[in-house]
């Protein structure tokens, strides 16, 4: 059987996403680039995968699927088994608190981190866009807010959806791991309950090799 | 055995994303109101039933949910049968396919639909602002991307994830809903599979039980 394939950079948080479920799942696969520079991701065959022209984009054989999320749970799901059961859904309450803890990093988590690290590295590194303050310092107290529900949730349970890792944790990875390495990740200093769940997901073997490709980029002179 | 209970007013619209499901299942609920007016969705009542202090939040028993898109999936997967089987978790690629255009709803098209709404009628007619007519111009070219690869999609099935109705589709029930009482409704005429593909949405006993609740505001005077 061919390997799966996953349009995109690896280095891209949410082409990462995905990653993080294959690897998981221990499935193999292929990372195809898309490059940016040329416009690759608007170019008819990459819309066919794709019709937005983003990233990433995924094919197991003729199935051609888009959404990280959407791509993460489909892995899940496909390569199941007694050990590796990321999504519980054969259990209802406990597949509600995985789909809840995942619904809040999209609407919730996502929106008060992901602009520090848009502001603090992408935006600097890859764009030549310096950082802009004042939205940077905006979104610190958003996430502080975040970060007392998920400190208050974090002292109930080991992971989001209970006292099991799933994919609502997985989906928090990549946005995070850049967030380190930007000046306000000592924020989670102040939430030990958060911090101490971090450091059990980096700790796994899947974020560990990932994360040593994930190099942040180096700003433009 | 108690009816489950959805907390916020059923003429909210993510609320109404539960209420379209419980509907479709024809599931016995109750509505609890939350009072906005004396905030009551920051009371410490509602805060242990949504920790973000936000409608909807939901209650099964001893279990209890929030994020309308987590509760709309608990509901389908907990009153499934072999008739009414919205979310097809059974089949690996027909359950992808509600999941990509689930999160295409997210990211997509509600970013692209509901600032028209809110600009139109929630703002005006709820908190006495007035329409800010650059978001809504600005907004209705975005919409109109978006809704072009809708138009691709709906040429090729008669709903979002294929010729059957999932949770993707009843997902856009209630923005679209108020979309369509705003003078951009006609933007739908250009797209005539989109357009079809609506009618056959509102047409559903479960939207039109739910629609002739759901009278837009009259704005302040």
């Amino acid at each position: 059987m061919a390997p799966v394939k996953v349009f995109g950079p690896a280095q891209s948080t949410n082409v990462a996403r995905v990653l993080v479920c294959l690897e998981e799942v221990g499935a193999e696969y292929e990372v195809v680039n898309v490059d940016f520079k040329v416009k690759e991701h608007k170019s008819p065959e990459h819309l066919k995968r794709n019709p937005f022209g983003q990233i990433p984009a995924f094919q197991d054989g003729d199935l051609y699927l888009f959404e990280s999320r959407a791509i993460g749970k489909y892995i899940l799901r496909k390569y199941k088994t007694s050990e590796v059961d990321l999504l519980r859904e054969g259990n209802l309450e406990e597949a509600a608190m995985v789909d809840v803890w995942t619904e809040v990093e999209t609407h919730q988590f996502n929106p008060a981190l992901s602009p520090i690290v848009f502001q603090c590295i992408i935006n600097p590194a890859l764009h030549g866009i310096p950082t802009n303050q004042k939205v940077v310092d905006e979104t610190v107290e958003k996430l502080k807010k975040v970060l007392e529900v998920y400190e208050a949730r974090l002292s109930e349970s080991m992971y989001l959806a209970g006292n099991f890792v799933s994919f609502a944790d997985l989906s928090h990875f990549s946005y995070t791991f850049y967030f380190m390495v930007t000046p306000y990740a000592s924020l989670f200093d102040s939430y030990p309950h958060v911090k101490a769940w971090w450091e059990r997901l980096v700790a796994r073997p899947s974020i560990k090799k990932l994360g040593a490709g994930m190099a942040p980029p180096t700003p433009k002179a």
